[in-house]
């Protein structure tokens, strides 16, 4: 292979697009560690995640849409904690220096840490088999972080956005036969691609809903698996919820493409939404309603939290029956893109 | 496979061995993201690297020395920097959910963190080739950290421990002909496998060496390389450094096993030392040797900063030549194990 480690790095990352000025950034990449100095009263918010080819992405992704998703879905948790975005690094697995390739995963990369001013500080390159991790940082003021485990009986559940498209996008990448492909035009593929490799992460919803929501996270299991993170974080006594079957919202490509009678399943389970599920206490309730209409973002009350046992589903006529879907599970459950 | 994402997690990694408290960690693993708070006056420090089975480690290395490696070469550019340990961050892909070496890695794992109080603080654990990538934190008053580029002509270069020791352990990994095994007995053996798993993290070196060094690094890529690298990022004109081969400190075990005619070659090119090269101004050298010799580290002076070009090799007979030699490089050059 003719480029070396460094050269890749100067010409692909080390590239003032990607490694641009933070007030936050004290020193980015090129020593044996970056240096962050945040202003006082702030804490660092961090998160990290990897994918893997044909685990998380196709194989033969488009680098200039797989490097997006991969910054977006890591950015989403910073969303989730209420956290500003700071910075973040890259340690990426490649089987092959291929430039065009590398140009491209660098284009995608800078428009979304452009969009949301998180600079590249750092990272590491190295051979192996397609693999991308990337930790983002972010700051919140002391005590001001969302966390999961805030939740208390009475308060309202919420999502921002649409659930499901991020199953449904899955069943196309995957050809998954349940979706109606027949149904689709190039507006749905293009709305199906966009939920996979550029999903919202809802930065600024998160810091919106600092001091209005009780608890937060962002749906990357299924909103069911994801509610029961909260349920589980939150205050004893066990906590419950009941989730109004008729509130789930639904884009209107994920309505037509997904088979009527799958709809509901999916908006519960279908995993990799990346929109925010917060709980809120009924007296903050029309201050959050007014922030997400003020940042232009759907805002979805689909139920609440009681002392009931697990997730409850209220149907369309009325019914309650407890919920038996399973969000999705590495390593329990199969699933190869 | 039986084991959920989730449970291998509760199992073995959200232990008390591995999650235990520190003063600066707000949240640890188990939200969306983790958060730190660091004392006033204090920058973090940061440093991602990633390790790939059959690239940076045999297949069916031992669970329990390959994560004590893990960890100890990302300290180890903590100590570069002059840090010291807070938290680390864990994003490890599994070809499948092993519970021996799964407990094994985990308890190794938790040897070093406790060694180094620096407790895991979140992470992502998928599928996928196996692949183990940690991100250390570290803190440092703000404006003290150790960076590459300070070093100032006149400035002497000293190494911590031995040279060449990780590229010994490397040609034992690989049963590389050139390695004389004859000459190997047991302690020679255990000496390269702990050159290789489990590297000395110099992080007190490290935090003396503050405000005493004028620049500092970990020789990872081998000790011409990375002296390199310090010319490059210190002060312009154009730095050069000439290193006196008798000086280049050699363990035991290296120049029994290392054909003589190999030696010099393989401690000045070597990766995986881990050992700190640091350039010194003359007015605190006596206050470095003491600052080592008080930690019980091998300090050894191996040469000197000048204007000279490039670095330059003082042999034993007195003659300098220009070093000709290339450090290690991912991508243009093959190292497989």
């Amino acid at each position: 292979m003719a480029l070396g480690e460094f050269e890749l790095i100067r010409r692909y990352f080390a590239v003032p697009e990607l490694a641009f000025a933070h007030a936050d950034v004290v020193l980015g990449a090129g020593d044996d560690g970056a240096i962050l100095a945040l202003p006082p009263g702030f804490q660092l918010v961090m998160s990290i995640d990897t994918l893997n080819e044909s685990i998380h992405f196709p194989v033969n992704a488009d680098p200039f849409l797989l490097a997006q998703r991969c910054l977006l879905v890591n950015l989403s948790d910073l969303a989730a904690m209420g956290a500003e975005p700071v910075a973040f690094t890259l340690a990426i697995s490649l089987p092959s220096a291929d430039e065009l390739w590398l140009a491209a995963f660098s284009r995608g990369l800078a428009t979304i840490a452009q969009a949301h001013q998180c600079p590249l500080i750092g990272g590491d390159t190295t051979r192996g088999p397609l693999a991308i991790t990337i930790q983002v940082h972010g700051k919140v003021p002391a005590g001001n972080a969302l966390l999961r485990s805030g939740a208390l009986a009475g308060d309202v559940v919420y999502v921002t956005g649409d659930l499901g498209d991020g199953a449904a996008a899955l069943w196309w990448l995957l050809d998954d036969a349940r979706l109606d492909h027949s149904a689709l035009d190039s507006r749905h593929i293009d709305a199906l691609q966009q939920a996979f490799y550029q999903p919202d992460a809802r930065i600024g919803s998160g810091i919106a809903l600092r001091g209005l929501a009780s608890a937060a996270l962002d749906i990357s299991d299924g909103l069911a698996s994801d509610l029961q993170h909260i349920l589980k974080a939150s205050a004893s006594p066990a906590l419950g919820a009941v989730i109004e079957e008729s509130a789930l919202p639904m884009s209107p490509t994920f309505q037509r493409c997904i088979p009527v009678t799958e709809q509901v399943a999916l908006a519960l389970t279908g995993g990799d939404d990346y929109e925010l599920c917060v709980t809120v206490p009924v007296a903050n309730e029309k201050a959050a309603i007014a922030a997400m209409k003020g940042l232009g973002v759907r805002f979805t009350r689909i139920g609440y939290i009681d002392n009931g046992e697990g997730i409850r589903i209220k149907t369309i006529s009325g019914q309650q029956h407890p919920l038996s879907l399973k969000g999705y599970n590495h390593f329990s459950e199969s699933r190869q893109v």
